[in-house]
């Protein structure tokens, strides 16, 4: 028993051996050609993107212009969550001052696997059709597919820096397969409306991100503490993620809502929220330094908590104050987490979290949640109309008869289960992340380009050192010359 | 009498104090609270973004599908514009070398809470429901907003690096106000057509920002000048500003036109004359320089002399040649302007403008508002039909019965009123701003983000630092040694 | 003979200027008032932009809303394109460490002629109308311009560092020539369909710009060697690019192809295409080197081949798992280019490639091309149905009775056009850069945006020398003094 407890400490603490030139090349052949597959067997065009059935459902529904094909209606959303996902979260990770490659890289490749596999599992769980046994895709499974990496990329930023991209795409597979039930369960069973993923997003994605972490748990991770922060330059780079993840999350959150007046609201109270998480992020980051300082983190993290915030609520009838509020509040509370928070759960949970995602994600998307709880309860005829209320909370078939009180405990148990599963679901997957096969950096080589890139030497040290010499040796000479005569004279 | 002009002098000329530790929280949150508190009282949902409204509105306009909602006709322009005003203006500021976090993130600020000023202020003069009291917002009210804003970035691009956040803020906030002003001015009592803002928001912008400069002369701002210039980098980064505003630019001129050709025309108009734009640059900034090199402040801004100068006539039928020449003339203007007005102006005006608007929006936007009344006045039936010059410039109600002739002298008109504005607002916001309660640089400090900012320290300024001592102190034992030698031999 | 021969190689071989004061800005002059002047006699608004003839269109076609006007279509599509051609191509090419500048300020430069002669060269063969003799544009014509440039940058890929601005635009001025002549061959005559151009864009470019590059072979490149690579900054920029051509691409696929289920397709089949090839790139980088570190130069690059192989196939009936195959083997080929034929070709036929444009483009293209051959000859009516076939392929007029076999073999016959197009035509513009009048940099003054542009000083340089200086002296001081002494006694 000693003995074996023995060896179970040897093989989880022996030296860690960072070289990914089996395991990197073998996952992705080996899920891809899977995909390959799976696509084959199972994915094909829906009704609006296929030659055949386009012409047919155009005559059967009787519509008379190609402008009414769901493209049309969500295909520039796409395009903007398209750039979320990889201009916005992946620039958002080069703040780092030796880690960029990694920040902007990885989630390149973790979001391209992550998606396939989104296209699979939500298809699985939302659109199998069981008489043909296919999957059918369109413009709105593709944004679905990017909003379900996003889950895992959030988590990416909790442990960026101390993993190898093996256990990325591990915390990918998983992460996609959680997100793909806990949808199902909070969507489809107990029936939420949750358009730009307050809960099923960013609530799950953050604590699923924290509950890896928190298992991953690095005591000596200070020895790599002279590269856990950024450069003049790594700061204005992750400006770039920060501004694409603000500027285009009114259409996030948009995205697959109702058409017409559905995503016509959810932008305007994505826009008014993001607004409003600006300026009380600014106030609180300059109240807190000394001299009035504003702190870059702050700017390039709190400022999106109000979109985070108005993941739930956006499509609603919350009114623009009502918007205003949400983003005053999440900018406050976001900034007070990254001041406070942050460094508490460290200390004292033993919780390392590099980017902060308990701030941005975490607690902004479970407070997303109840706040549309409230909203879908103070739902009333007199603001939505009969036919409103039915369109924005689905009151169809089965839910029918359900009230805007009893929806409101519903959105509420969801943003429950979201958490819930990203708590649970992240515990596991760090455990299996603890195995020592998968390549992950050593405690004195955490947040370093070096381990898995191949880095451009740096065009500031190798040639005008050389340039320094030799202005150096002549300077040398002269001095010394002189100082020599002086001294024999 | 000389006693009180001391005292003021003391007053005015003591020492700096740029600690804003109360007074940018105290703004940012009295002012976003204010906002909240408006935004109760005053604005709602409009009829396209409204639950029960918009069914009704489908129904009393006999509308048949949501694609018909205005939000399908703007929305990506919409999206073009916010990331024009946000990365576009943002990037655009970031090319000085110590000052990039100040250029992107202030403008982040100001942006954010100007938006949310305009869509008060815009709604008071061109929305409020006189039966209700309310301002009814929907995706053209956002564009609106946005377009407001910009008039207040321009003026910071003359300001870049002398001013605090806190100074800017009280730009936007009058900014915004007087562009309310402004624009109800023009576009409902002179009924100017002014779709891309060449008058009231180049024009304005520019000549606010200069007014407001010229009244904040430092005559001591040489002592910053080792920080008012770019690096290799941040250069780079500035491009970024430069395409994403090129590149947007029709977005932004046909944000706001006509449904149909309207909004046809002016993205094609834009396009074409910036284009034209950027080989006049080139060809200017070579031929100024020895050797014909072409210097990066050109292109980085005089390229977009042709999108400000379209501003208003892009909806015309200007004709794509028409655009052209208009592009080829303006890139000329602006490359001439930062060469040789520029410096004049500093020289011999006093007038200190960091970004040089004077010649990418001031003289721009000018010539645009006077190419707009030449257009507008050319324009004919046989080219328009009836309809068309109808519906362009909204000949309908009051404006029935004027003549395209009368309309161009009121398009001039609208065009001087723009910068009557700009000069006599910027003066009386200068003078507002020179009391010494702001928090603004000392003159030996200014273009530099250590004032307002915590500054990650540079990587390579410690450690190589040392490495070069060790190098250098070996190599200089070797040679003295052997110098002594020969010396004593 | 002989005497004529020295002279020849005198010419060609005399001491390089660099100076282009003179030949830049009259090259940009005169070309660009060419342009006034044509478009002045040719270039007019199309029915869908133009104010009088919308309403005769809308009346005539029984249209009933401005929804339908081409530019709802096609508007977001085309930003997405021209964001790829300014940003995608331009920052892609920011990747040398001192060759940032030219390469996102020259690919500028050269995209803005490259458009406009693009619309006067594709209208002529297109859409001219004989009646009239005028070309009509609207926003179709924009994005074709657009892509019409896309040849010629991809070119300047293989080019890069090594060519003057001059003869860039010389470059384009020829691209785009040859790339309307053999559009109209492969489109028009051959009736291919080519949505997203892998034959007549990415072949054609790739070949083209070989075929110069190896006309133009230096065989003292390696004097620049010192400049010929990245920095960690410079390939960040670098991924701003890749990362814009890798999430737009499904617009550049879909933005010409057919209303409806046409680009819906096209997009998702890109989507998927890209997603693979991100994979197998990861894989096979991280395979050829030592420790499975992943090489920035394949991220960059290989990510991209699904995109450009998924061409011409993307509008058909390829499905999703055909796309992911598709990406799949186009992102191993691709980095195996990288890693083995870039080498070999510099080597075995002096021919220099400075992005890889052999790998990303050339082969790439000619492969879409063959796969596009491969799926038109596969199309069956069970699949498309009758009036899919008919409109996917365009079956109608002269081509009624075109068979599905036959146009595959045209298919396949047009990629080789396009290659001919591109090796044929690039040897001959080649040969006219040979002449020594455009100002390219001698061998060892490549790669440096010095030779044409004014670069600012940098902020490491200046500052840290003086201080070194001194710092060393007084170093020195000490010990030489204390040296001495060590000797004398």
């Amino acid at each position: 028993m000693g003995n074996c407890c023995e060896g179970l400490c040897n093989f989880f603490g022996r030296q860690k051996n960072t070289n990914v030139r089996i395991s990197l090349p073998a996952v992705c052949f080996v899920w891809q050609i899977a995909m390959i597959i799976l696509f084959g067997v199972f994915i094909r065009y829906d009704d609006e993107s296929d030659a055949r059935h386009w012409a047919e459902h155009k005559k059967s529904h009787n519509i008379t212009s190609d402008i009414e094909n769901d493209f049309y209606f969500r295909y520039p959303s796409f395009q903007d969550v398209h750039v979320m996902i990889f201009v916005g979260f992946g620039f958002l990770m080069t703040f780092l001052k030796r880690y960029s490659f990694s920040g902007v890289g990885f989630n390149f490749l973790i979001a391209s696997f992550g998606l396939q596999w989104a296209l699979l599992m939500q298809g699985w769980f939302h659109s199998l059709d069981h008489t043909t046994g296919k999957i059918t895709i369109g413009v709105e499974s593709l944004i679905n597919a990017d909003f379900c990496c996003a889950g895992s990329l959030i988590a990416y930023g909790a442990l960026l820096g101390k993993v190898s991209p093996v256990q990325l795409l591990v915390v990918t597979l998983f992460g996609v397969t959680l997100f793909a039930v806990e949808e199902f369960i909070i969507l489809s069973l107990l029936h939420c409306r949750d358009a730009g993923g307050s809960m099923v997003i960013h609530a799950f994605g953050g604590y699923y991100g924290l509950a890896i972490s928190w298992v991953l748990y690095r005591p000596n991770l200070h020895q790599s503490k002279r590269l856990n922060g950024s450069v003049y330059h790594s700061d204005v780079f992750a400006m770039i993620g920060t501004l694409f993840l603000w500027m285009f999350w009114p259409s996030f959150n948009s995205a697959i809502t109702d058409h017409g007046d559905g995503q016509h609201r959810a932008a305007i109270n994505t826009y008014i929220a993001l607004a409003s998480s600006v300026l009380t992020t600014v106030a609180i980051s300059s109240m807190s330094q000394k001299r009035g300082k504003v702190d870059m983190v702050h700017i390039q993290n709190a400022t999106l908590a109000g979109g985070v915030a108005m993941g739930t609520a956006a499509e609603f009838m919350i009114t623009p104050y009502g918007a205003l509020i949400v983003g005053f509040l999440c900018g406050i509370i976001s900034t007070f987490g990254y001041l406070f928070v942050t460094p508490f759960l460290e200390k004292a949970l033993k919780l390392q979290d590099t980017c902060g995602i308990h701030n941005l994600h975490a607690v902004p998307g479970m407070l997303g949640g109840f706040t549309g709880a409230i909203v879908a309860a103070a739902a009333t005829e007199s603001v939505y109309s009969r036919e409103g209320l039915i369109s924005t909370f689905d009151f169809e078939g089965d839910f029918a008869n359900r009230s805007v009180g009893t929806q409101g405990g519903f959105q509420a148990a969801g943003t429950c289960v979201a958490v819930a599963f990203g708590l649970v679901g992240g515990a596991i997957v760090g455990f299996i992340l603890k195995f020592p096969i998968w390549g992950d950096p050593a405690d004195d080589n955490c947040f370093d380009d070096e381990v898995y890139w191949e880095v451009p030497e740096d065009e500031e040290t190798i040639p005008p050192v050389l340039e320094y010499n030799n202005h150096m040796i002549h300077k040398h000479q002269d001095i010394s010359e002189s100082n020599f005569s002086v001294e024999q004279s």
